[in-house]
């Protein structure tokens, strides 16, 4: 196998589109976002690219019992009512720094290739502690992008997130920026500990406003009911260590 | 030295074989399966590759003073009985993803050249406790090949192995399945803390039913005793450590 | 994008210059000199060139929401009164061992084209326990250059630092012997332990001396000022442990 | 720097050299040995070659002030009453599996550019304790070798070294081995906690009868006798502990 090995399963014509990712990352917020989006445009969406790499883990996926090597997907969508999407999803980051490069710089061709101009990494920010209102923080290649994302209620903060952006989200911008791509990451506020269906859901109604369609959120607010129960689990379990003894920060580290 | 040297040591002729694959891996199951297949077919069986390379870790073995590179061998076995194999067995998986990617594809060249278009993964399926049944899982790079397996009293379940598979066996399957090959991975349940002669001989009944040959488990079974005594003996040091503090899962987790 | 792309962002004539490397290391030391002495010959310098690589983190900084690909940038200054410099800092090291040969091998090529056969690596020297006198420590790659910075100041130590130069400050000095450049490495005294400003000034100082010009101290004495009123709330944290319990090495291990 | 550089620092004729490799590695047990023959054979040796490579750390050593970029190097010794020698010594090891295949295959490059055809590793094999008789064990790239070292008291053994043998060593045996030279590996028994100038002779004096010199070893057992201090005041200290409380297996685990 090569580095690198894309199979064209199919064409599509789009106008203008979008390219949105959602690989794994902080929270998996990106990755629930793009899965969503993939599941309520179902009927209008196409899988047209699956990328091989040496640098994903050399691994199989199994369903039912049937394999499924590592790759990431890109599915064209027409979405009648707004702009057209290329939806970049899979199960897997690279494995080395030089494999974000290779990998983003693939994702970047197939984009150019499709038409598009413009790019949107989803993911999360950790905050550290559990979120009662989940704000989505942004990040541009270009200040001049500001405006519109703060219209639609994305949030641009001095220092945030301190750390940088880091992987696939990061060189979207980095490398995009480079090659005149219009590049954002919209990051909805996470714990940093859980998995976390409502913070995709805050990305999600960014999304809706900036591109102009409108999703049903059913599927995602079952899958946060379900993450409640578990939260409210670890809360109760906290407790009663509580009144045994001092939690450590430790406590929520290593969950979800 | 080559990223990869092969050396052709002899040739043989095989008719339609199937790659056995038996690398160390979880419960050390394939390469026991494998190697005692090779004790067991001694007499029908010619080493006919070694297949050296840089992903294998910088090592020699040394057996009564004698050194040998690391490296995995292929040998062809002409079964009177039944299908001829072609098996893959050696001391070391590959060292890094990359390495992963560049050995299985070596390998499927071999298996192509003697005329292979089948690949059997053999592999330990952990489970975190000692077992007293030991079933086979399996995992298959197309469905239509399912029900062949479940005959032979392979399970295939829902969501496991919950991981997926890593490393050549999960290569075997994913890039197998891109170049036409018929891959399956059988997966022995073992506990995953010790070395698993019976789970190896579950795999290995399997393949006596799937390909047609009759196997004499007597060396195998007697490590599988000896493995019981080993076993025994923690047992053993547990309850008495239970007699004096409550045990841990730690207590198994670093034995063989 | 390539191993190494190197964006010629402007031109400028230097005399003579000094290459001198400020990249993050022990206690920030040589990247907060290096980046003083931009904030203060601001109006001299000139920004000449960006160096990407896929050997630096795959990663963007944000600033006030806009990203930046990381990168290390060289500042060109004409020092009226001094000596020219050629200023190289960044956010980053190099990710891996063959990264820091391709850009140290990058950086002198650089210097080469600006002219530059001196060169200056600025950073820190751990010792393990807070510093009241700061002294600065030397290496050099050719015997004959010790006198001239022994007299300002440098002190040259028989078995200093202990585990040699490690990174791109070493590697100036390694491959800089070999391609004929003069080379020197100038480390401050620090505790190893937190950002030290005082430090940085201890190297300035001697750097003034070197290359004939003059810097206000002001800003740096401030983020000094700061770092005692860390270092003061540590200590005070300390003596409150003390009294509960004997303090371990480890209390200031991870902190700045 | 290209990945590999090798310096032709002078040119020596020798008459069927034997190359003898100490590298650092367990006890530095072959590190002190080769540096000892270089500091006894001084007079007949000449450095013919240094061999950087991006393989080795991105280092330099320090010594007095005067910067060293990492090599390994290369002295032919014409020895009057017995075999040359080309002697290869150095501060480190390669820090990846790929760097260990890539200097040793420049070695031996070299090694038969000086006419050699047999190689000698020399090394530790640890115990696991302090050693009152230093056995040194054996391992050869062909069984026909054994007689001969065995009659120079070198003691080969049914599963020693339990682990192979890693690094530069192993692989002289085992890439020597694929290239028509006659490699062994001479490792002599060492606790493996500490730097062990007893076992570094204990090898040695194997050399001598193999080889046909005779070696003075004053400064050995100095540093032998530096060692024995240090080994006194670790077993007084552990008495120490043994009388304040009962130790534990974790005790010994991380020492070393």
């Amino acid at each position: 196998m090569d580095e690198l090995e894309i199979d064209a399963v199919a064409e599509a014509q789009l106008d203008d589109p979008v390219l949105v990712e959602g690989l794994p990352g902080v929270g998996h917020v990106g990755k629930l976002a793009v899965d969503h989006l993939l599941e309520e445009l179902e009927g209008d969406s196409t899988l047209v690219r699956r990328i091989y790499s040496r640098e994903f883990p050399p691994q199989v996926t199994v369903e039912d019992g049937v394999s499924e090597l590592t790759c990431a997907e890109l599915h064209a969508v027409s979405v009648p009512e707004g702009r057209d999407l290329l939806l970049l999803t899979g199960d897997h980051q690279a494995q080395t720094n030089d494999g974000h490069y290779l990998l983003t710089t693939a994702f970047l061709d197939i984009a150019e290739e499709f038409g598009a101009s413009e790019v949107f990494a989803l993911g999360g920010v950790p905050t550290g502690e559990l979120i009662d209102e989940y704000a989505v923080v942004g990040a541009v290649s270009d200040e001049s992008m500001c405006e519109t994302f703060e219209d639609a209620g994305v949030e641009f903060r001095e220092d945030e997130p301190a750390g940088g952006i880091v992987g696939v989200s990061g060189l979207l911008l980095g490398l995009g920026e480079r090659r005149g791509f219009e590049a954002a990451c919209l990051m909805g506020e996470t714990s940093g500990y859980l998995v976390d269906p409502k913070s995709a859901r805050a990305v999600l109604e960014v999304l809706e406003d900036l591109l102009g369609f409108e999703l049903d959120y059913e599927t995602l607010d079952e899958r946060a009911d379900e993450m409640e129960d578990v939260i409210g689990k670890i809360q109760e379990m906290e407790q009663q260590q509580q009144q045994q003894q001092m939690p450590t920060d430790d406590d929520l580290r290593y969950i979800g």
